[in-house]
């Protein structure tokens, strides 16, 4: 048996209204095209106007993302008047106009300060830990540095010779399956203890010179998000009991989500009918995911679902297709409002409230599931013990 | 239990002798400096006679490396009298001495390079493949794209709602073990069959302005390299059994070695004092991978070592340190003449190999020993069946 356990979450230091979030996002954009085109003061403005109006328009509203995190003061820089420097993005407000870095600045320099926030995090998070865990999974896809402030961590405590580390890199939103995936199978092989370690710093990766609808969208989803919690030995709770797992890539969607490491961060590509070629698949995957477990489908009625909110969309989806009242995919919009969509760390996070919720009594089924690349749809069943 | 098995490797279509490839880099030096510095002809031709003498001077010989393959046909333009257009690096025998990318070509067409590479590769590679595997763990340190080849192919061939994709991504020159032991992981937890494949293109990542010895010492070392094999589980040889497995991350090591998500690539960093470092702990390292199979370290003298030829230094101090015969890690130095070091791929080239030869007897044990970035040393103690 194995339990996922001991979650825990460090909200990113910078945290923005998605109201705010838009006129700051129409800002660089605009500070951005002012730079390439050499626009005066006037077109700049103009620009920012006519994105600020398109980015409302196809954007994620406040009513689905209320608020979202970032290691960056960039984002808040509009709420502060001018007072907090922007780090990788430029913004008229704080760099007097002159637009020195219209893509942001470069990879290396992403990666820098990805290292430095993640470095910081694992040694704060670790700092009151006492006991080493057998082995440290790390998940990320928004960064890419070896060492990593996982095996920094694991030398500075002294535990190098006991807690293996391995890179659960670059799966993209999905990632938190295969990694309690590789964690049960170290587990199964005699591990007692395994850690599980997201930092996903989504806000590392804009490039506000594309001003391609697509990627207006995505930069009023994402948002950085770190937790950390465990996968022990043990069927004791609190804690949640994986009853099956399933893994599909689907057929002829290589196209329709990318991730891709790229000149100005890493780049991600978005196919509008992501939402709905996934529900085309949701009946017959959940279907399987019961009867991996021994349930029959109409466990569905008793179970709380944690859906990765990839954005609004994909929950309004999930909810018709499986017929689900709205309070079963309530946690999973909730996480959404207060956070956005952290990548990978999105449905640990649900999966922390819906353990720490009194309303959802132990025995409660879990189906939880996320989508990425490939396209792949990921899933496990999961019994809140 | 579980053997490693069924071995397959391709060489990169592009093979340069080391002897060449130190002209191929002194004049990619000269043709940067060229460009940055706009120096005139003749002084370009200086600097590419100095940097040949500084890459003979510090770089490995054609006595340990004679010859490395890259899926670019850049490196091979100056065997072939200019016919093969570089398509990464500038070299003035083919650019006319434009000049026109002093660092190569952004991570963006390298990123692509890699794709289409990879792509192929793993299209290739299981186009005669009957079965699907439950398992497909893609390694690699050099390449961040999803979709993944691993994926695209396992969607092309309708083996998405079979076999699970996993990415081993970024971990460096160790990385086969971390797959190996997540691949135990997934054996254990009841998968019968895990594919291993390895898909590292380090040439994908110079950056020809960094004059530095260090840089230089890198460039004549690394080489792209492609293999495949599998985990299954069943001890019926022939294969590779692994009885133990140890992995360690040294304290106060993090600088020595990094490989970090650039500008112009992937870069590393790499101190000198690193072969002296790791062989330090080898002793007490191989100690405990014999105590854990519940062998004595005697055994070490009916043992053929396999030991990742990071650059030939290492394994001159594994077999000090060892008191080895120069027979027992031949295989390892046999490789790294014939390939060079193709990070994670190099280690499974000489299990390859290993298993083929009919002068290493059933029965033998081979320790196997790799080093990344942490320092990390990680090894698993095989037999072969």
């Amino acid at each position: 048996m194995a339990l996922l356990t001991r979650f825990t979450s460090t909200r990113p230091p910078y945290v923005m209204s998605q109201t705010h979030s838009v006129d700051w996002l129409a800002r660089a954009h605009a500070s951005s095209e002012a730079a390439l085109e050499r626009l005066d003061d006037a077109d700049r403005e103009a620009f920012a106007v006519k994105m600020a109006w398109l980015i409302r328009r196809v954007g994620c509203s406040p009513d689905s993302i209320a608020r979202r995190a970032s290691v960056l003061p960039d984002f808040t820089a509009c709420e502060s008047d001018g007072a907090v420097p922007n780090v990788l993005y430029d913004d008229p407000r704080t760099d007097g106009g002159h637009g020195a870095h219209p893509h942001g600045h470069s990879a290396a320099t992403r990666t820098e300060l990805f290292a430095r926030a993640v470095d910081a995090y694992f040694a704060h998070e670790y700092a009151s830990v006492r006991d080493a865990p057998d082995d440290l999974i790390h998940v990320t896809c928004t960064g890419y540095v070896s060492p990593s402030g996982a095996q920094k961590m694991v030398a500075a405590r002294g535990w190098g010779g006991r807690t293996r580390v391995t890179h659960a890199y670059h799966m993209g939103c999905y990632a938190a399956l295969p990694a309690v995936r590789i964690a049960a199978g170290f587990i199964a092989s005699g591990a007692e203890c395994v850690d599980i370690v997201h930092t996903e710093l989504c806000s590392l990766h804009l490039d506000p010179s594309d001003h391609r609808l697509e990627q207006l969208v995505i930069q009023t989803l994402f948002a950085d998000g770190l937790i950390r919690y465990a996968m022990t030995a043990s069927d004791d709770g609190p804690g949640l009991l994986p009853l099956s797992a399933c893994e599909v890539v689907l057929p002829d969607s290589a196209n329709a989500m990318r991730w891709v490491s790229s000149d100005w961060g890493m780049q991600m590509a978005l196919a509008r009918d992501v939402p709905d070629r996934i529900a085309g698949e949701l009946r017959g995957f959940i279907l399987e995911l019961y009867r991996r477990a021994g349930l029959e489908l109409d466990a569905i009625k008793r179970s709380v679902f944690a859906v990765h909110p990839g954005g609004p969309k994909i929950i309004d989806r999930v909810r018709e297709v499986l017929e689900l009242e709205p309070a079963q995919v309530q946690t999973s919009r909730d996480v959404l409002l207060d956070h956005g969509n952290m990548s990978s760390a999105t449905l640990p996070h649900i999966w922390m409230r819906l353990l720490a919720d009194p309303r959802v009594p132990r025995g409660t089924l879990i189906p939880s599931l996320a989508f990425g690349p490939g396209l792949t749809v990921a899933g496990t069943l999961l019994e809140k013990r």
